[in-house]
C-alpha cells in the first residue's frame, strides 16, 4: 500500500496533535501553511516510490515479511541495500533539500538489531513486538519521527542527577498493560507532521539510569504530547526560491505522563542496551546524513554552474572559478565515497541485517559536519557579491524601477536579468538565509556533535593492527605474511552486486 | 561640530532621495522602520566620537586644515594614524555589526592620493578642488557612501564595449559648469542613509573607456538619482537579537543624467588614472575590512563563551570547546595582525598621507573572507545545535507552553532558559540568518574577490629579492650582505609612536 | 609461474642492462646494494602471491587466457578485481612503503583499451599482439617499468616543436621488421630492477607530433638504452630503519636508437589515440596510487600508537593526542574510500575490462596529493620533537654514552628506551628523510599534478545534470522524476560481489 | 668588542668540551667537519653585526650599560627593539636557515625578568648577579645554549616523582662555594659549539620539586659535562647545496655532578618561580621563532621563483602556479604579521624590559608550527616532481651520462641544464632531506608543542572582556561607550618609533 504524497497528507488529518508553532497553536497541520513544505518534502519519499524510473532504488523487498516496502522503512540486508538506500537518499534531497523520512529507516534498523540483542541477554521479547510495529507501519506505509535528543540540562549530570527531571524522557510508572513515560525531547525533525514518534534513548546509562532507558513507540497524537515546533523552512517567504516549497520543522516535544501499552515498548529499563541502540542508530544515521547532505551538495553544484554562466565567466577560461567548482566537486563527492565505502564494509549483524561500516560512516559525516561551511563558501565565490545585494523580489513588480534594473543586472546578452536573478536568490535562500544556517547547524550537531563521531572513529578503528604491523616490522625485520591479510567479507553469500546506482555514470536529463 | 547620532538622523530629513525598499517607496528615511538598524549603526560613529573615552582613537587632528575630525573622515599621516584606524573600526564594529562609515575615510585617501597623481600628470587641478570638498564634509560632520561597484553586465567585455552601456557610469555629457553622468553602481553600502555619494571607477581603463573614467561627488538626491535597497538587518523580527537593531542596507543606485558641477569632480577622462585610484582605494578599504570584521569575531567569541556557559561546558575541562575558542581567536587575532603590520610597514605617499602595506592589507583580507565561514563553524561548534531548533521568540508569551519549557531548557541550575535562549537567539541572528548570509558574502567579496587579492598580493611582493637571495647563495656559496637588508621607514621622522590601543592588553569593563 | 622473491631477483641476471647509479656503473643490479631496498620491494609481490593467506588478493583469473596469475599483471572485469587490485596494493604497501609492481597492471589495463580502440578506427592489429605479449609476461611473471614522462624541455612547447627533440621519445626510422626510437624518458620508477620497459605517450598529441605518439616494450637491456638512477631508498644508512630494507629508485632512461621489431609495438603514429592511453593509464594509475599510499598510511598510524605509549602519553587522557591520531585516520581512509568508491562505480569498456570511475578516482589521488604533509604533520605531533634530535643509531654502542643514554631516554618504566628509540627512527626515516621527501612528492606529482586532476575532474563531472536539476527547479516549481534517476551498473550482470576485503574489518595479527 | 665569525670560531678553541657526535669523540669543535655548519650559521650572527649595512639591525643599545651589543644580546625596551630584534632574526635566517644564536636573547630576557621578580618575592639577590654575568657574556660577544627541555621519562610523572631521577636536571648538592647538579636536558640547539649553557627550568613546579627549579649558567666545558649530539646539517653530503654549509646541531647534554659557584646561580629552588621563567622564556622564544621561520620561508619564495623560471612556467600565464606562489607568501607573511603585531603590544615588565605579546606571539608561532608543512608543500608543488628524481650531484662528472643528461634536463633554452638542477637541489635540501625534516619538527614541537601554545593563548586571552561586550549588549539593548576602549600603551613614553625594518618595501639587490 503505497501511498502518494497527497495521501500521505490526508492521512495526516487521522491525527489531533497538540501542536505549537511561533505560539500559535496548530488545528489542522495539513492545512498549516508554516507546515507545506514539510510536508511537501517527505511527500517526495511518498511519490518517488511510485513512480517506476525511481523504484529500483525507493523500493525494496522487507526480508522479514516478504513484501515490497519503501526503502524508508526497510531493515538493510545486504551491502547493495546500503548503497540504494544511500543513494535513494541522496536522490531524495537533492530534490527536497533534506527529505527526513530516512530517520524512520534509521531508527528502524537500529531497534532491529537492539530488541534481537536485549532479548538474547534479557530473555524479552522485544524484537517480534518490534517486527509486528514495524510490519504495521510498512503496510502502511507510514512516517515515524525519532525523538532522541533530550533536552539534557546540565550536561556534567547524569539523567537521574537532574535537578530537573523533565530534561530526560522517562518511565514515570510501570501498569500491567503498558509504561507511562514523561520529560522533554528537544529537536525532533519534522515533529508536527510525522504519524508516530519512535522514542529513543540519547545515551548511554548507568545502573541507576535504568528509568531513562526506554524506548517506544507513540503515535504523534497520544495524551500528553505537546510539541512546539519551528515553521519548515522559510513557508510564505517570497524570496524563499527553494525553502519556501521544501523545508523541515524542529520541535521540542514535551511528554506529560504519556501512556504506551506494552506491544509499543522494546526497551524498558535494561540500560545496559542504551548505549548499544545509541551508538548503532548513529551509524545508520550517519550513514544516511552522508547521502542526504550529498544531495544538497547537489543542488550547490548546479546552482554554481548556472550562476557562473549567467554571470558570463566560463570556468574553463577563468581557473579560479574552475578550481572552486572542483572544490566543491571534491568535498561532495569525497564524503560521498565514504558512504559508499561504508557500504561495501558494512558488517553483518546477528539479528540478520546489516550495518555500515563504523570508521567509514563516522568519517563521512565527519568530513560533512566542518566542510558544510566551506560548501558555502565556494558557493559564494563562485555566484559572486550580488548574491546578498539585489533586490528583493517585492522589487521585480515595482513599476519605478523594475524596467531599469531588468536592462542593467543582466550579465550576458542571452541570458535575461530575470533568470540570474532566480539563480542568484536561489543560492542566497540555500546559502545565505536561514534555511543556509539550519543545514549547517544540523550538518554539524544533527547525529551527534564531530566530537563524538571522533571519538567513535578512535574506539573503532582497529589501531592494534596497525602497531601490530609496525612492531612485527621492526621485530623481524621482514614483511610478514600474516593470516589475517585476507578478504572479509561484507554481506551473506549469494547477496546480490553492489550495483552502482546513478549519479556518477548516468545522466540525469530534464526532459 | 562634532554631531550625535541623533542629529546625524536629523540632517538626513534635509535630504529627499527617491529610494525603494522591497518595492516600497520610502517617504522619510529618518523615519522608515526597514533602515532604522542602518541609521543606528553610523549613528555609533558619532556617538563614540562625543565619548571622552574614545576619543583618543575616534578623533584625529587633519593636517590640511588643522581641525580636529572624526576619524572615518581623517586622512592618515603617520603608521600610528594606521594602527588607530584600524582600532576605531574594530571598537566600532564589535558593538555595531559594521559601522559602514569607515568607507567615507577610505574613499577620502584614495582620492587624495590620486587628485594629487592625476594634478602632476595631467596639469589638472582636482586636489584643491578635493580638499575644499573635503574639508566642507569634515566640517559638517557628514557623511559619504562609495558608489564604486558597476553593474558590469557581460564581464568578459570592457566598459567601453558593452551591449547596454548603463551598466557602468560614465560622462554622457560635458557642459561649461559639470558634468552629467548616467549608469548604475550595483552593491553601495549603507546608500539609502548616507548624505553624499562619492563616485569612483572601479576597474582599469583604456583610452576608449575615458568616459567611464569618472570620480565625484554628488548628493544623495541629486536629480535623477533612484536608489533601489534592501532593509538594514532584520528589522522587525523578533528572533533578530542584534540585526534589528544594527543592520546595513545595501542598495542599486541608478544615475540618470545627474550633472555634477565642477567643484565636484575629481577625475573626468584622464582614464589612466583609474586604476590607481581603484587600487589605492582598495589598499585602504581592505585594511578598514581587516579592523571591522574582527570586531565582529570580537562578537562571536563573546557569544561563544557566554553560550558553553550557559551548556554547563566549562572549556577548562572539555579540550574540544576550548580548542574552537582557540581557534576563533586565532582566526580573529590571526588576519588583525595584519592590519597592525599594514599599519607598521604603511609607505607615504607623495600627496603626504599614508597607505597601509598593501600586501599585508591584502594577506590580512584575504584571511578574513575565506575564515569568516570558520569563523561561523566554530561559533557554532561551540554553541551547540540547539541554536536554530530553539522555539522562537514568539514562543516565549505562549501561556500554554511557556512555563513547561522554561523548566526544561536551562542548561545549568544557576543560568535561568531565558538567558541561554538570549545567547542562543543572538548566535543564530549572527551565524544562522539572512545577517549572517550577509556578513560572509560581504567578507567573501567586499571590497574585490579573493582572486583580486591574490593578483594583488603577487603583484605587490618582492619576488625578485628573494630571487636574488637564493641566486646569490647559489652563486657565491656564500651568506651575503647586501646593501638593502637595512630598515626602511614606515613613516616621516618624527612621526608619533604607533601606540597599540587598547583591546589586547586593557579590560574593557561592562560597568 | 609463480616467481618467488628470491627467484625474481635471480632473473634480473639474465639482463645487462647498462645502469649508473649516482655516477658508478652498476655491474650486476641483482647483487648492486644500492638497489637491493627496491628489489626487496618488488620481491614482495612475489612472495605475498605465493602465500595461501594473501592469494584471495594477489592472485586472479586473466580472463583473456583462463589462467591464474598475479594481481600486479592482471587485467580487471568486475568492480570486485578493481576492489582487491585496490586492497592488494595497499597489502603491498603498507609492507613494503611503495611495491612498484602495480606499475605494470595499471599500464596493462590502459594499453589493453586503447589497443583496441586504435583497431576499430584506424584497422590496426594491435590488441592481438599486445595480448600475446601480456600473456608472456604473465606466463613469465616478470615486471615491467612504466617510462611515460618525458624530459619535456620547454614546457610551453609541443613534442615537435621543442629545439632539442630528444626531451621527448619518438619514432626516428620505421623499418620493415620495426621501428627505431630515441629521446629520454626523466622519471621511470624501479627503472635499473624490472625485467622490461613498456614505452608510452605522456601527453594529448597533435598531427605533427605523430612521430612522438609510440607505445611499445623494450627489455630493460635493448641495445641504445642508457639508465641513470638514484639509489632505490636509502641503502646503508644505519638510522634507515624502514627505507634502508625497502626502498625504490627513480631513474631517467635515455634512448639512442633502440630497435623494436613490431610484435612489440601498440601503438606507431595514430596521435589521436596519444590522449586515450595518457588519460586511460593515469585513471588507473591513479585509483592504484590510493591504495599504496593508503598502505603508506597505516605505517603511520601503526608508528603513531607506539609512539604515543613509548612517550608514556595514553591517547585516551590526552585528547590532542588522540584527536591528531583520529584526523590521520580520517585522511587515510577518507581518500582510501574514494578508491573503494571509484571501484564500485568502475565503467566497463568496450575491451571488455573495467576502468575505475574516473572522478573519484582523480578526487582520491588529489586527496593524498596535499594530504600527505598532513599525515607527516600528524606522525610528528604524536610522536614528539626527540625524533629528529634523538642520537643516531652510531651512538648505541658508544661505551662512553650508552648506558647514560639507555638510563635517561627511556619514556615509561615498562618500555625501555632501546625500543623507544627504533621507533623513533622509523618515524624519522619514514617522515624526515631523503625517504620522507620522497614518498611526499610522489604523491604529490606521480600519476600527474594535482592540476592535471582537478582539471580531469572538472572535464568528467557530470555538471550538466545538476544544471539541469536546478533548472527543472526553478522552471517547473516541482521535484523532478527523471528519467535517469535510476541505478546504473558497475559491471556486468552477474558479476562477482565487490566483497569487501580484509583491512576495515578484520584483524591483522602478528602470529 | 664585536667578534668576527672567524674570531668566534677561535674562541672555541679555549674550551675542551667532552663531545660525542654519532659515537665518535670530537677532539677540536672548531675543527670537526660534522660541526663545521652549526659554527658557520652562527658565525653569520657576528659577521652582519660587523657590516654596516646590517648594523641598524644588529646591534642595539644595552640600557643597563650603555654599551652597544649585538642583538642577540641585548634586552628589550621598546616595540622598536622586538621589531628589530624579529627583523635581525629574519635576516640572519634566510641567510643561515636558523642562526641559534638569538636563543642567547631569548634566555637573556626572560631570565632579567625572572631574576627582578624572584628578588621581589623572595629578598634574593639574583638579579645583580644575572646583570653582572650578562654584561660580561656581552662585552665578550659570547652565545650561550639554552638547556631547557629535560629528558621528562614518564611524562605522567612530575620531576619529583620519577623513578629515574636523571631525566630531570636538579640540585643535588648545595654547597657554600655553589651548587652541584645532575640530570639530562635532552634536546639542546647548537649544545657542541657555543660558549656557555644557560641551564633553565622546563615546567611549571610544585614544592616538591623545588631541588628541580635551578637556573645557571655553566660553561660548555665544565667538569661532568657530556654532550652527544648529531652533526650541523648535512656536512659532506654533495647533495646538500644548502645545508652542507649552514645547519644546526642538537644535542642531548648529560649533568653529572656539575659544580656551579653561586655567582652564576639565577634561581635555586624557589619552585614558584619555575612556572614564570619558563612561560616568559616561551614568549620571547616563540616570537624569536617567527622571525626564523619567516627567514626560511624567505628562502622556499625565492627558490619557488627560480624553479618555476627554470621550468619554464610563468606564473603570469600559469594560475596553479601563481596561486601556489600566493599562498606561500601568505603563510609566510602571515605568520610574520603576527610577530608585528606581538612588537607592537608588547608589554613593559616591571623589570624595565618589554615582553611581546604572548597572545599574538603564541599564534603567530601555532600558524608556524602547523604551515610549514603546507610551506613544503607548495614549495613542491612549484617546483615539480623532479626535485626528488634527478641524477644526484655525482652524476654530473660521469663522462658516460653528462653531456646526454645536461642536453635533455634543461627546462628554457636560455637557463641550462646545470643552473636548473643547482635551483633543483637547492628545493631538495630544504624540503626533501633530513634538513627539511628537522626544519619541519623543529618548527612543529621548538619552543613548545602546538597543545601549549593554544593553552597558552586560551588563558591570556581576555575572553572575560568579549563576555561582557555580549552581556551588556543583551542586557542594555544599546552599545556601551566603556571606559576601557581607549588606546593603551606599548611602551614608555618618549621611546622610539617601532620603525618597520627592510623587508616588505625595500628591494635587497644582489649587487
Amino acid at each position: 500500500m503505497a501511498l502518494t504524497a497527497a495521501e500521505y497528507r490526508e492521512t495526516l488529518r487521522r491525527y489531533k496533535p497538540r501542536v505549537f508553532v511561533d505560539g500559535q497553536a496548530i488545528e489542522s497541520v495539513a492545512d498549516a501553511p508554516s507546515l507545506t513544505p514539510g510536508i511537501a518534502a517527505i511527500g517526495l519519499a511518498y511519490d518517488f516510490a511510485r513512480a517506476a524510473e525511481h523504484q529500483v532504488l525507493m523500493l525494496a523487498r522487507q526480508g522479514t515479511s516478504g513484501k515490497t516496502v519503501n526503502r524508508m522503512l526497510h531493515i538493510d540486508e545486504t551491502s547493495t541495500d546500503l548503497l540504494y538506500k544511500l543513494e535513494a537518499i541522496r536522490l531524495l534531497c537533492k530534490h527536497s533539500g533534506c527529505a527526513q523520512r530516512y530517520l524512520t529507516h534509521d531508527a528502524f534498523n537500529a531497534i532491529f538489531q537492539s530488541t534481537r540483542r536485549s532479548d538474547a541477554a534479557h530473555g524479552t521479547e522485544y524484537h517480534q513486538r518490534f517486527l509486528a510495529y514495524m510490519h504495521r507501519i510498512q503496510d502502511e506505509d507510514l512516517t515515524c519521527g525519532v525523538a532522541m535528543t533530550d533536552a539534557k540540562g546540565d550536561r556534567s549530570k547524569r539523567p537521574h542527577e537532574q535537578a530537573v527531571p523533565d530534561v530526560y524522557v522517562r518511565i514515570v510508572e510501570r501498569r500491567a498493560d503498558g509504561i507511562v513515560i514523561s520529560g522533554t525531547k528537544a529537536i525532533v525533525t519534522g515533529a508536527p507532521y510525522v504519524h508516530e514518534f519512535l522514542v529513543m534513548p540519547g545515551r548511554n546509562m548507568v545502573r541507576e539510569d535504568a528509568d531513562f532507558a526506554v524506548c517506544c513507540a507513540v503515535p504523534i497524537d497520544a495524551h500528553g504530547i505537546t510539541i512546539v515546533a519551528r515553521p519548515a523552512g522559510r513557508p510564505g517567504e517570497s524570496a524563499a526560491k527553494f525553502s519556501g516549497r521544501y523545508g523541515q520543522s524542529t520541535g521540542v516535544v514535551l511528554f506529560d505522563k504519556v501512556f504506551v501499552p506494552w506491544e509499543r515498548v522494546f526497551l524498558a529499563g535494561e540500560w545496559n542496551e542504551a548505549e548499544f541502540l545509541t551508538r548503532t542508530y548513529a551509524t545508520h544515521h550517519r550513514h544516511s546524513c552522508i547521502g542526504a547532505r550529498a544531495g544538497f551538495g547537489d543542488l550547490l553544484i548546479g546552482a554554481g554552474v548556472l550562476m557562473s554562466e549567467a554571470n558570463g565567466l566560463d570556468p574553463n577560461d577563468h581557473a579560479h572559478i574552475r578550481d572552486a567548482m572542483v572544490e566543491l566537486i571534491k568535498i561532495v563527492e569525497g564524503f560521498f565515497a565514504c558512504g559508499v565505502a561504508a557500504s561495501v564494509y558494512g558488517k553483518l549483524d546477528p539479528a540478520g541485517n546489516i550495518e555500515p561500516d563504523a570508521v567509514f560512516a563516522n568519517i563521512g559525516k565527519l568530513l560533512l559536519a566542518t566542510q558544510i561551511y566551506d560548501m558555502q563558501r565556494l558557493a559564494h565565490y563562485v555566484s559572486g557579491g550580488l548574491v546578498v545585494a539585489l533586490p528583493g523580489p517585492d522589487e521585480d513588480h515595482n513599476p519605478a524601477t523594475a524596467a531599469s534594473l531588468a536592462a542593467v543586472l543582466a550579465g550576458r546578452a542571452d541570458i535575461g536579468a530575470a533568470q540570474r536573478l532566480e539563480v542568484a536568490r536561489l543560492t542566497e535562500d540555500l546559502t545565505a538565509s536561514y534555511s543556509a544556517g539550519w543545514y549547517s547547524l544540523i550538518s554539524l550537531h544533527g547525529g551527534g556533535s564531530p566530537e563524538a563521531m571522533k571519538r567513535e572513529i578512535y574506539r573503532r578503528y582497529p589501531l592494534e593492527d596497525k602497531a601490530a604491523l609496525v612492531t612485527q616490522l621492526l621485530d623481524r625485520g621482514v614483511a610478514g605474511t600474516t593470516k589475517r591479510d585476507q578478504p572479509g567479507r561484507c554481506c551473506v553469500t549469494g547477496c546480490q552486486v553492489p550495483e552502482a546506482p546513478t549519479t556518477q555514470s548516468d545522466k540525469e536529463a530534464a526532459e
